[in-house]
């Protein structure tokens, strides 16, 4: 038999991270693409077309989104950010570091907003084309950091209540629990080269990037 | 045993009227909705919000929406003309006659650019919440009479080939083939009258209203 070398590139690898707000994650995300050499990207409004998205489901003054129709929104905005961004990207064999990505739409829409895990995965798949990603890195602070951290709420879901908040933290902590292959949970309460050289040890351990 | 009358009001009935390009479907879902004391409505675009969205579909200009964004950014307009519009009216013991439904996303995005009628169908469902529609009226025009009636095309979805319309309606058979309960199939080719009295005969045969 013919071991004949394959055609096949590197493919790079998806990484994600995930958190409340002001967990930190714009911060870790854009720390760890410099210091393994991967793109940097986010959603919701990576692409011309998403950041007209974004408008839409962010903006606290225009027309407000029932859950449903935000859900479908923050998937259309992954939709055109996979195809356009991450995919040509990976397939060119570097990595993307992406600031959200499916977890955020499980956590937010699925779980705090309570229209169902199973549901919103599907709708992230379609999106997706089944792209999922290497590892998802959350990022935990206690509600109390997370406050003394935020400023005032400047977008529509930054301004939901303490309780809705408290929905998103414990999603993620139950997504992470549920598939601990492809999740880790960092502490994100020490200063920002701490957190920054454990989320690398990580991605290292597990991806070997 | 107390057979207690219910409380239940009499609940509004939904007609989709479904077609390609300059079938009359405008024209006809006009002149039902008169006919019968319907809310006339329509897709993309009823709500302030759905607004915004159609132009990101339409917009021949503006960023172009891949297949699966364009799919997902239909159903997010569909969610929220549902919740604001369609289910309050019908509660309200009101038809409704929608100038396109969920039939258009299975025969554009499902089968014309090919994402699956399944995956489509699903998508649909939860926007609505599962609301679907008691009848479906397809028009159905030859492509001559189509081209002759059309001006030049006007949006991005007009403005697709010959081959993309012509999947378009071949799909609108099928489905209206598949599910005959549900779907009724009328000749589109007469005056604006013949037509209408066509439409009505139908709409009260099926549903009585």
């Amino acid at each position: 038999m013919n071991t004949a070398a394959t055609n096949t590139a590197a493919k790079g690898r998806l990484i994600a991270f995930e958190g409340g707000e002001a967990a930190g994650k714009t911060t870790q995300a854009r720390l760890l693409a410099e210091r393994i050499g991967a793109q940097l990207s986010f959603e919701p409004g990576a692409t011309e077309l998403g950041n007209h998205i974004r408008s839409l489901v962010l903006n606290s003054s225009g027309p407000q989104p029932t859950a449903r129709a935000e859900a479908l929104l923050i998937a259309a905005d992954r939709a055109q950010h996979v195809a356009e961004v991450i995919r040509p990207t990976l397939d060119g064999g570097t990595h993307v570091v992406t600031d959200r990505y499916i977890g955020s739409s499980l956590a937010y829409q699925g779980i705090a907003r309570q229209l169902g895990t199973t549901e919103i995965l599907a709708i992230s798949e379609f999106a997706t084309a089944g792209l999922t990603c290497d590892l998802t890195v959350l990022l935990e602070v206690d509600s109390h950091t997370a406050l003394q951290r935020q400023a005032a709420p400047s977008d529509r879901i930054e301004a939901e209540g303490n309780g809705f908040h408290h929905r998103v933290m414990q999603g993620y902590r139950t997504l992470a629990a549920q598939d601990p292959k492809h999740w880790v949970v960092i502490n994100g309460m020490g200063n920002v080269d701490e957190v920054a050289e454990a989320v690398y040890v990580a991605v290292k351990e597990r991806l070997n990037v």
